[in-house]
C-alpha cells in the first residue's frame, strides 16, 4: 500500500473489527507487554498471512493517545460512500430511511461513540460534514468499538444541501437541541427520518436548524441540564426505534 | 485544609461548578496561556476571596490527564450520604423513588458521564459500591461536566443490601445488561425505580442480577451490538422519564 491510501486504527477491538471486516490491512502493531493477550488477533493475522511487529511501548506512547491498549494496525483508508448511493440503501432493504447527520461535531470520541450508538440502533449511515467536522481518525475509530468498519459514511461538503435531499425524498428531518422544544416522545418519528446533532458546545447552526423540518429537544429536570452529546443522541435514536417497534407491533 | 480534606478537580466547568456549590475552595490554579479566557472564573473567586495561582502549561500537564484545560482547583474532600439519608429523599420531595445503582463501572469517564446524564434526568440520588469502582477523582468530576456537585452520592460497602433496602420499600429494582431480555419499554418503569448498571466489560455480577426484581436489554439491530455504558443508561433513565411524563399527563 501507498502511504497516501492507508491510515492508523488502534486498539483491541477496533483492530479485531478490521481484520473481520476485510479490509485490507498492512501490518499491525503489538507492544511487547501486550503479547498474551492478543492471541486472537495474532491467529486472525495468521490467518490471513499479514506481517505482526512487535515494538516496545514507548513506540505506542508516542504514536497515539492514552488507551492504545499497545495495538495498532496500518489499513487501508476507508472508502466513503456517496450521498445518493447512500439515499438508496433503505429502498432497497424495504425499509424506513433512518439516517444520522453529524453538524461539526469536533470530539473524535464524541463522534465515534455516536458511530457505535448509529450501528447498534440500526441506522441505514451517518452523514457528515467535510469540514469542521473531526475526521476518522485512529480516536474514533476505537471510540466506536469497530463499529465504524460496518456502517455507511459519507463526507459532503455542505450538510443543508444533504438535508434538502433527504426532503425531497419524504424523510422527516428533525434538528436535535437543548431547549424547550417539544420532546422527542411528542412526535412521530416512525416514518422515515434524519436525525441531525449539532456541536458540543454550539448546538446546531442557524442555517441548519432552519432546513430542518422540526427542532426536538430531550426534556430535563436537573440543573446543569446539559447532556453529553452521545449520550443524546442514543435517547433520541432509541426513541425512533421505540416507536418504530411499537408501530411494527400495531401492524 | 489540612493534605487529607482537600482533592483536586480540574476543568472549567467543574471548577466554575465548585465555585458555584458553595464548597470550600483553597486554591484555583490557572495556566498562563489561558489566562484571558477565564474571566469568569477570576470573578467568582475575586468575590469569594480565594486564592490564584498562574502555573506554566507543563505544572498541568505533568498532574492531569489531556483535557485539563488549564484550570485546577484544591477544594474540600466530598461529602456523601448515607444510604437511608438518600432513601429518604424521594418522600420528602413527594416524588416517586429514582436512583441509579452503579455496579463496579471502572471507567470515571463513564461514571463522570452517567452522573451528568442522571442529574439531567432528575434521578434523587447515585448508589455506589465502595470496592471495585472508580473513585471520585478529578476526571470523573470533569465528564460529569460539573454535575456531581448537584446530586446526591452514597458510597456503600455492598450493592446488594442497598438493592434489598429499597425492595423493601416497594422500590423496583431493574438490572440492565445487553441480552435478550424484555425492552425498557415493554416494562411500566413509571413507578418507584432504581436501575442498576453493570461494567463496561462484564455486566452484572451474578448475584447482583438474582437481587433484581426484573432484568432488562435494550434491544439493538446492528453487528456490533453493543452500547457505551453512559450512552445505555442514558437511554434507559429517559425512557423512565418518557413513562413518568405520559403517566402525568394521564393523571
Amino acid at each position: 500500500m501507498k502511504r497516501e491510501e492507508r491510515e492508523w486504527i488502534y486498539g483491541v477491538n477496533p483492530v479485531i473489527e478490521a481484520l473481520l471486516s476485510g479490509r485490507e490491512v498492512e501490518e499491525i502493531f503489538i507492544s511487547s507487554s501486550r503479547r498474551e493477550r492478543l492471541e486472537t488477533i495474532l491467529k486472525k493475522a495468521k490467518i490471513r498471512n499479514i506481517r505482526v511487529r512487535i515494538e516496545d511501548k514507548e513506540f505506542f506512547d508516542s504514536k497515539f493517545p492514552k488507551g492504545h491498549q499497545g495495538v495498532a494496525a496500518l489499513i487501508r483508508k476507508r472508502e466513503y460512500i456517496t450521498l445518493e448511493d447512500m439515499l438508496d440503501i433503505p429502498s432497497k432493504e424495504g425499509e424506513d430511511a433512518f439516517f444520522v447527520i453529524l453538524d461539526c461535531i469536533e470530539d473524535p470520541r464524541n463522534v465515534g461513540a455516536i458511530v457505535r450508538t448509529a450501528e447498534a440502533v440500526g441506522v441505514h449511515g451517518i452523514i457528515m460534514q467535510a469540514y469542521r467536522s473531526a475526521g476518522i481518525g485512529p480516536e474514533m475509530v476505537k471510540t466506536s468499538a469497530g463499529a465504524i468498519e460496518h456502517i455507511p459514511i459519507s463526507i459532503v461538503p455542505n450538510i443543508k444541501k444533504a438535508i434538502k435531499l433527504m426532503k425531497e425524498r419524504n424523510i422527516l428531518v428533525i434538528g436535535a437541541e437543548a431547549g424547550s422544544n417539544p420532546a422527542p416522545w411528542d412526535i412521530d418519528l416512525s416514518g422515515p427520518v434524519g436525525v441531525v446533532v449539532g456541536s458540543e458546545g454550539k448546538g446546531l447552526r442557524r442555517t441548519v436548524k432552519e432546513n430542518c423540518d422540526i427542532i426536538i429537544s430531550i426534556p430535563m429536570k436537573g440543573r446543569i441540564n446539559s447532556l453529553n452529546v452521545s449520550v443524546a443522541t442514543g435517547i433520541l435514536l432509541f426513541e425512533i426505534l421505540r416507536q418504530k417497534m411499537l408501530k411494527f407491533k400495531k401492524l
